[in-house]
């Protein structure tokens, strides 16, 4: 797995299980994933010497983030399996790609253009305000991440110093949302596909902040359409491994694609405990081209909830301790630390709760991730 | 962790999600836990100046297995925290120890006599036969496991060779026995204990081949009385971390002690798909002096299959085809394989699989596991 962060950590884990040992390729010796792995390679991702070195080990190359350089997959997967390949990959690596494909496919993605393809973006850019409403959303092309990348733009002159920046960038008609989803599936090689229920995503300033397994209230034809367009995805861009589909919902109840990332995702966290096969695993068996596993929920409702480091000024208890307490005033919550310093705002872990029912257990999950971010008094 | 087994390699998988790294001293690089561990010290559990040298890197030691001298754990244990503790693991390490021991305490053990206190140790066995009966049980009374340094001895004759061989022996009467059992709870130094359900364990040929969780069939009173039983001993011998006590269940419903682990225990491999807290998080919860975690059942029948690796002849496929066709015919099975290679009669991995019913659950387990030990038909 090319990166170490939580995602070869937690795929490090599911590996175990198989017999297997994932070899990371970390930026650092300290990274997630290399603290914990038996065969740790340090290097540089963007450095295709350094990916064929490590790659040289390797039976299956798969990914722990989509920021390598997508040359450099293609030129990996002639000598080795690369999974999910660069074909596929680009989708997840570029966001003005993505929306062309699936808007070829008529999957549902909201109104968009390419203002690095415009002759004057500042034009296109009025033009499409104009045509759609005022505020817009602009993003970058490439590279953007948990609410990086992203403005919302309220007219044509506040985007002037974006426009100047340099960076690839669309505009996209701002959709009213009544609340945000995702459908997780994976795919193998062999073309097996598989899907774990679809979940909500409540997000805060650009950041997930927790995540209900099943999505509440969600009617039944629209969980269907929303795993049928994630498998459709995977099946037409080629998608080896776990894809997740973050969707809007918007408040007539339909659905629009937002983003896809084509790994183990935030929104399947859950699903170590959750579901009967988690999506590390279910990512293994599938880069591996083995048989997918069952994806039964183990409860009626799972609710995942991050642990984000909190402003130093409001850490009375050391980690260790903030711990202790957790454990003790939640013995049934599973907690999951990812072996990251507490800077502020870093995600550093998460938390998981289950039971029958969804007050109760989003109560605890988000009760147990409040106190180990914040050490704050017990509820 | 001393030893790097698949205790120690399991063990390492429920460290990460505690935002740990389990340290392990192994044999060798290739140990189960060292080809997946990222602190690995290849060093002779036997050395003190090893030991040593790799606790000077570790908060707490631990155990993988019961076979470090205890002088040397004593020795350890005055620089760094060791749960269990020298005073405790003795009574795993010593089983004429350990039987005197639960005697005092009023706790019931076979009839036995330590023959390598006697005199004449022939007469000594001829004197206890008559009395119990023949045949009677042999027992190395250190560093037997699996089968392994136990005879039956159908009369005093029969024991000639051994007595001369030089180790020490203890004599045990038979008992009549309905089936065996497991009680496994894990306790903390602070001295809080939690218990599984009891389960029942099926062995062949002295090797355990299967574990039901909880024991079908077995009264409350009976299971309370075992737990009760591996509560005190805990408590007691002042064990910290897991400790495993296997029973038998007399023909008339009466509980005897068999032997003592303290550490992770086969018997209890289910747990990590069958309850809420498995022992290897809850082994590490106790010895770092955590709060322990919820045990609850996941499912009302949970069945561990051990995969003993076949004889040679009855490989038509290959390790990994087997691993391909078991994850196709059962995807709702867990397996675990141990990273070992396939060497006759060696427990290289285990399967799991839980559900509603009993039958159901255990012929899907026995079947996994049989399929990747022989790669026979499909059934």
């Amino acid at each position: 797995m090319v990166g170490a962060g939580q995602l070869a950590r937690m795929t490090h884990q599911a590996a175990i299980s198989l017999g297997l040992s994932l070899h990371v390729l970390a930026d650092s010796a300290d990274d997630s994933a290399a603290q914990v792995a038996g065969a740790v390679a340090v290097g540089d991702y963007r450095s295709l010497d350094d990916l064929r070195a490590f790659a040289a080990d390797c039976d299956v190359i798969t990914l722990d983030h989509e920021h390598v350089p997508n040359e450099h997959l293609e030129v990996l997967g002639k000598d080795v399996a690369v999974h999910p390949s660069a074909d596929a990959v680009r989708y997840a690596q570029d966001k003005a790609l993505m929306r062309a494909r699936l808007g070829e496919l008529g999957l549902p993605v909201p109104e968009w253009i390419d203002l690095t393809g415009s002759r004057d973006p500042a034009d296109a850019l009025a033009a499409f305000g104009a045509a759609v409403g005022w505020p817009v959303i602009l993003k970058t092309i490439t590279g953007g991440y948990d609410g990086k990348g992203v403005w919302l733009i309220e007219s044509p002159e506040a985007a002037t110093d974006l426009l100047a920046s340099g960076a690839r960038l669309l505009a996209e008609a701002r959709v009213p949302i009544a609340r945000e989803l995702a459908a997780v599936v994976a795919r193998s090689p062999y073309g097996q596909g598989g899907t774990w229920p679809v979940v909500e995503t409540v997000q805060q300033n650009g950041i997930c902040v927790e995540v209900i397994a099943p999505a509440p209230g969600l009617a039944d034809p629209v969980a269907d359409d929303a795993q049928r367009i994630a498998l459709r995805i995977a099946s037409e861009l080629g998608v080896t491994g776990v894809l997740a589909v973050e969707l809007f919902e918007t408040e007539t109840g339909a659905l629009i694609v937002n983003e896809l990332a084509m790994r183990p995702h935030n929104s399947a966290h859950w699903t170590i405990e959750g579901a009967r096969t988690s999506q590390f695993e279910q990512h293994l068996r599938a880069v591996l081209d083995y048989p997918l596993g069952v994806t039964t929920m183990t409860a009626p409702v799972v609710v995942m909830a991050n642990v984000l480091a909190g402003p130093r000024d409001v850490r009375p208890a050391s980690i260790d301790e903030r711990v202790h307490h957790c454990l003790a005033a939640w013995p049934d919550v599973k907690i999951h630390l990812y072996g990251k310093q507490f800077r502020p705002g870093r995600k550093v872990g998460h938390v998981t709760a289950l039971g029958p029912d969804l007050d109760d257990v989003r109560g605890r999950a988000r009760s147990a991730a409040r106190y180990l971010m914040n050490g704050g008094e017990l509820p």
